[in-house]
């Protein structure tokens, strides 16, 4: 089976290691590597055939900083399936130091809102120095993926610069800033009036990308933010068309459970390109040309009419990723919805 | 009384800590800023006057490693000057941690057989983003130097690229490699052929240079590489005929002591230009038209008389930076010997 997931940061990576987790329980060899006959499966779904997961992941929040190309949730997918992330806060590297940081500080180079631990400066070095060299940002991340044996083909969604800005305006006045800025610097407090994917139109898929999409058996979009992680993927020309016209159910989780993201500020996003933070005005968003199947949270299970009213398929199951194992049942769902969608 | 120093690394550094603690005994405040008046100053020479140093240093030996610009001396003068040296090694940082290095060897990345630290790191993450900001590498050194206040003008010797390459013929045959491989990895343990000082031809001096040898009252050459570190110097277009020129007298302080170098491995790329490892061929080697006087150690007491006759003042004494009173007391000598031989 041909899984392929939309990804962004935290979110993303945290949806994938249940995923895994969910086709290859207990952590066997890599999906793509093995031949799993694991009979400890014994869920909704039946996945006991070689799987393959293609993540597509977002690069809209790539900023460069002190120099490097810095892919927060390219990173975050690496380094959480490759054991390397940070559990407690869900992004950087584990057993991290802050030498670098420190003396940029004393150099006064900022920005110093922006949490580059040193080990996780390598990566960015690494990257950087391969890019500069010529290699497109796929290559790179494929050749750093070789390290960290993600269990996934990772592949960026696109090779071209695409950087998510977010039309502020406050008491400095209105102007476009970094999403990671309004994000991390701003911690989103102040309104956003749009959300600008800027050179998104210019974008080409990244290799492979329009081929996974066409060639998929399962087509998943995890709780990540609808605005600046899928919606900046679907935003790259071709891949939002792909998607749609996959032969590939495609199945989304809500991030929104109860009227609030279940983690990060999705809903301040949200509000900048007018839609609602309900797990229904989500879907809706997404709509019916692109998603067979939508996944809400019991807390939500009032919305399931509406959202099949609007002719998308909907469950209600507690989607709150606690831990590998919830995270792994809220994948077969998605699993087993796209095999009831699919007919 | 403006003093100007041709320096390397670590030899050069330590010599220049020396001369601080000989122009402002005790460590006042650095000397281009200070009315000094200290009273404690008794030695051989009068240096109670506001003293300015600029120091020339060496960038042959930088390098380009994982996209960034490194320049080792540069940097061991700033540190050991600004207070942030690792003592022991005399090179690097204090107090450093190597998560980055760790990284990047995880990567499989290299080389590894440089020592870059994550402190270290910061500096040249700084360095390059500026230079690729389009400042040149004075105002980068300055910028930097702005947080380490070494108390010395710190000038690159050009803002343009030259690298020491050593053409060296080994089992892997015969080719010319960077100054750094020849000297960190392969240890100066594989026959120097020739020293090939890259892209100096075509280098002009950094601003600043010849006009801080025009207007010195003293130039000095402290113990370093005579020939890699002020050789690479004099080898940039202008430095040498400007230094011989000058009207200040030029004395040296000889880096050969009882015919091997003090630290380091001089001797070999002394002998890669034909030039023997005695204090006495190093003097010649300068020669007369650039050298006013010799300092050596009283182990080569007897080199004195071919010295002179050579046409250099030369005195005996002991020339071992065990300390930075010894150092001082070095520095006092070799001002002492320039208004001896200015006459």
């Amino acid at each position: 089976m041909r899984i392929v997931v939309l990804a962004g940061g935290i979110g993303g990576a945290r949806f994938l290691r249940g995923l895994k987790e969910a086709v290859t329980p207990g952590g066997g060899p890599p999906p793509g590597d093995a031949d799993i006959t694991d009979t400890n499966v014994t869920d909704v779904t039946d996945v006991t055939d070689v799987t393959d997961i293609t993540v597509i992941g977002n690069t809209g929040d790539d900023i460069h900083l002190f120099g490097l190309k810095v892919c927060p949730d390219l990173d975050t997918v690496m380094y959480t399936l490759g054991g390397g992330i940070n559990e407690e806060q869900g992004w950087g590297r584990a057993a991290e130091s802050w030498s670098v940081k420190e003396e940029l500080k004393a150099y006064g180079v900022g920005p110093d809102w922006f949490g580059l631990g040193d080990r996780d400066f390598a990566t960015h070095i690494v990257r950087t120095q391969m890019l500069a060299a010529g290699y497109p940002l796929s290559a790179v991340t494929e050749a750093l993926c070789a390290r960290w044996q993600p269990g996934v083909r990772l592949l960026p969604m696109s090779d071209d610069r695409v950087e998510t800005h977010v039309l502020v305006e406050d008491g400095e006045g209105r102007r476009a800033v970094h999403f990671q800025e309004y994000w991390v610097r701003l911690r989103a407090e102040v309104p956003a009036q749009a959300i600008l994917p800027v050179g998104a139109e210019d974008a080409a898929p990244a290799p492979g990308v329009l081929e996974a999409i066409a060639e998929a058996d399962v087509i998943l979009f995890p709780p990540s933010n609808p605005v600046v992680s899928i919606g900046t993927i679907l935003a790259v020309p071709g891949i939002r068309q792909a998607v749609a016209e996959a032969d590939a159910p495609v199945v989304g989780l809500s991030p929104i459970v109860g009227g609030a993201p279940v983690r990060g500020m999705a809903d301040k996003v949200l509000a900048a390109v007018g839609v609602e933070s309900t797990a229904e005005a989500v879907a809706r968003h997404y709509g019916p040309g692109l998603l067979d199947g939508w996944l809400v949270d019991t807390a939500d299970a009032d919305a399931v009419p509406a959202v099949e009213a609007a002719g998308i398929v909907c469950r209600a199951l507690p989607l709150m990723m606690t831990d590998v194992q919830a995270t792994a049942a809220m994948a077969r769902a998605a699993l087993a919805l796209a095999e009831e969608v699919r007919g």
